[in-house]
C-alpha cells in the first residue's frame, strides 16, 4: 500500500494506486511508501513499521527529519518539478527590471536580444533557463557548474573555479546555486565589482551565496547595475524579506514564490512527477532524485 | 546627395553616403533624400528644391507635416524597426503581473508555458511577440489582424470581427492595435468582461483602444485579472500619464517607453534599417513602408 498525505489529482492516481484520504492506522502499518512533503514526515514515520521509501513533493528536502528515519528507508526528492516556474519567475525579475516596469518614470530601456547569459548552475533550473534565453530571446548562454544536467542547451559550459574571468562578460547574470561551503558568499564585493555597466543580476537560488551587504553597496555605487532578487538571507535560520535593499531604486523583488506560489497547476504537476518517480521505483528498483542522506547529516 | 538631420552610426554610413554634419544651404539645395524624425522636417523642407524622398527614424509619421510637402516627395517611415524592443516589453510587463513582481507581499504566480495567447495586430510588433511566445514560452499563438505581416508564426488566425468569440479563450492578451475608427475602444466593458479568470492582458498599441474607465471598473470588480499598459489616454491631444490605474493592485505600467527608451543600440540599429530602406529606394525605386499621405490627411 502506498499513502500520500495530501490529496492526490485524478491524473496522479492513474499513475499509481494510493490512499490519499481516509488513512487508518491499519493502513499506515501496512504501507511501504509514503508521499508527502518534509515536514509532515514526523507525524508519519513511528506509525509505518514496514515503510520503504519516502517521495517527497517538494524539490528541496532541507526540512527532512533525517534522524528519526530508519536506514533502510529510501528518500527521494522532487528536484526539477519546479525548474519551470522558477525560470519563468528568473525572466519576470530580468525584464521588469530590462523595462523599467512599475517605475512611474523613464529610465533606459536594456535589450536582451542577441547578448550574453551567464548562468550559475546547471540543474534543472539553470536548464530551463537556457531554454528560454535562446528560444526566446537569441541569447548567447554561458554556464558554470559542477556538472550540467543538459549540456547541450549551453554554448560554452565552465566550472566555479572560472568564474572570476567570466563575471564580466555578462550582460544578464542569473544565480541558481544552491547553498553550500563553496557557493556561501561568492558573490561577494570583489566579484561583484567585476560585473559590466548595464548588466542585470537576477537570484533565484539562496540569498546567502550573495553577500547582502556587498549587493547593497555596489548598486548605490553603480546605477546602471540592476538586480533582482527571489530568495533573501536567513536570520535564525528564517528567510528575512525586510531588506535594505527595497529602497533602492535598481532593484526589484519578491518573497520566495518563484517556484509557483499558490498555483494549483503547478503543485498537481509536482505530484505528478512525484507519483512517477515513485512508480519507477516501486517498478525498476531505482530511480531519480534519490538523497544522499550523508549530505544533510 | 543624401542629408540626415541626425549623426549616423558608422555602420549606416557604410550602407548610404550621406552627410550627416556641416550641412550647408548649398548642400540642402542640391540634396534629393532626407533622413530625419518626423517633427524636424518642417526646419528642412522649405530648403530643398531638389527633394524627392524622406526617410523617417520613427515608425510613426503622425507627426510628418503632411500639408507642407510637395506632392512629388515620397515618404518612407521606419515601420518595424522597434518590433522587438516592443515585443521584449510586452513581456516584461506580462511576466511582472504573472509572477506578482514588486509586489513585497506573496501573490498567486500565473504560468505561461503551454498557456493561449491572443495577439491583437498581425504587423511587426505582432509578429515578434508570436516568436517570443511560442519558442520562449511554449504558447499557443491566436492573432485577430485585417493582414499578417507574417502568418506562418500564428497558429490560428482571424479578423477583427472575430474577437468577441477568441478573447475569453486566452490566458494572455496583447493588445498591438494601430489607433483607427476599428480600434477606437474596441475593448470596451462589454468585450473586457468575456476575459477569462486569472487572465493577463497587454496594451502596446494605443491607449485608446481600450475605454479606461471599463478597464478600471473591470480590474476592480475581477481581482484575478491583470493588466499592464506602456501607453496611456490622450488629453488634449497629449498622452496622460496620470490614471487612476497606479493606485489599482492588479496594474503593472511604463511610461510609453516600450520602443527602447534610451537605448543607443536601438536607436543605431532603427538608424541603420532607415538607411537599408532609403538605399533600396535609390537603387530600385521602390522600398518598405511607403506612406500613404491619405491615410493621414
Amino acid at each position: 500500500m502506498i499513502i500520500s498525505s495530501e490529496k492526490l489529482p485524478e491524473k496522479a492516481k492513474q499513475i499509481i494506486q494510493v490512499k490519499d484520504e481516509n488513512v487508518t492506522e491499519e493502513d499506515l502499518k501496512e504501507a511501504i511508501a509514503l508521499l508527502t512533503w518534509p515536514r509532515k514526515i514526523s507525524e508519519y514515520i513511528d506509525k509505518m513499521p514496514k515503510l520503504q521509501v519516502i517521495q517527497t513533493f517538494s524539490a528541496g528536502v532541507d526540512d527532512v527529519p533525517f534522524s528519526k528515519i530508519p536506514p533502510n528507508v529510501k528518500i527521494f526528492s522532487n528536484a526539477g518539478a519546479y525548474a519551470l516556474p522558477v525560470a519563468e519567475h528568473a525572466f519576470g525579475l530580468i525584464l521588469s527590471l530590462a523595462k523599467g516596469i512599475n517605475k512611474r518614470k523613464r529610465i533606459e530601456s536594456y535589450q536582451l536580444n542577441g547578448k550574453i547569459i551567464l548562468i550559475l548552475g546547471g540543474g534543472g533550473i539553470g536548464s530551463e533557463i537556457a531554454k528560454i534565453a535562446r528560444n526566446g530571446f537569441n541569447m548567447k548562454i554561458i554556464g558554470i557548474s559542477r556538472s550540467f544536467r543538459n549540456p547541450e542547451l549551453f554554448d560554452e559550459r565552465y566550472a566555479l573555479d572560472k568564474l572570476d574571468e567570466l563575471i564580466g562578460k555578462a550582460d544578464v547574470i542569473v544565480d541558481t546555486l544552491p547553498l553550500n561551503k563553496e557557493t556561501l558568499g561568492i558573490l561577494n564585493y570583489q566579484r561583484l565589482s567585476k560585473i559590466k555597466d548595464k548588466a542585470i543580476l537576477v537570484n533565484v537560488g539562496r540569498g546567502e551565496t550573495i553577500v547582502e551587504k556587498d549587493i547593497i553597496k555596489i548598486l548605490k555605487e553603480r546605477p546602471s547595475l540592476r538586480f533582482g532578487t527571489d530568495v533573501f538571507w536567513r536570520v535564525n535560520g528564517v528567510e528575512n524579506f525586510n531588506s535594505e535593499l527595497w529602497n533602492i531604486e535598481n532593484f526589484a523583488g519578491t518573497l520566495h514564490i518563484a517556484g509557483g506560489y499558490a498555483s494549483t497547476e503547478v503543485l498537481e504537476s509536482a505530484m505528478i512527477k512525484a507519483c512517477e518517480n515513485l512508480s519507477k521505483f516501486l517498478k525498476e528498483g531505482k530511480a531519480e532524485n534519490e538523497v544522499k542522506i550523508s549530505d544533510y547529516m
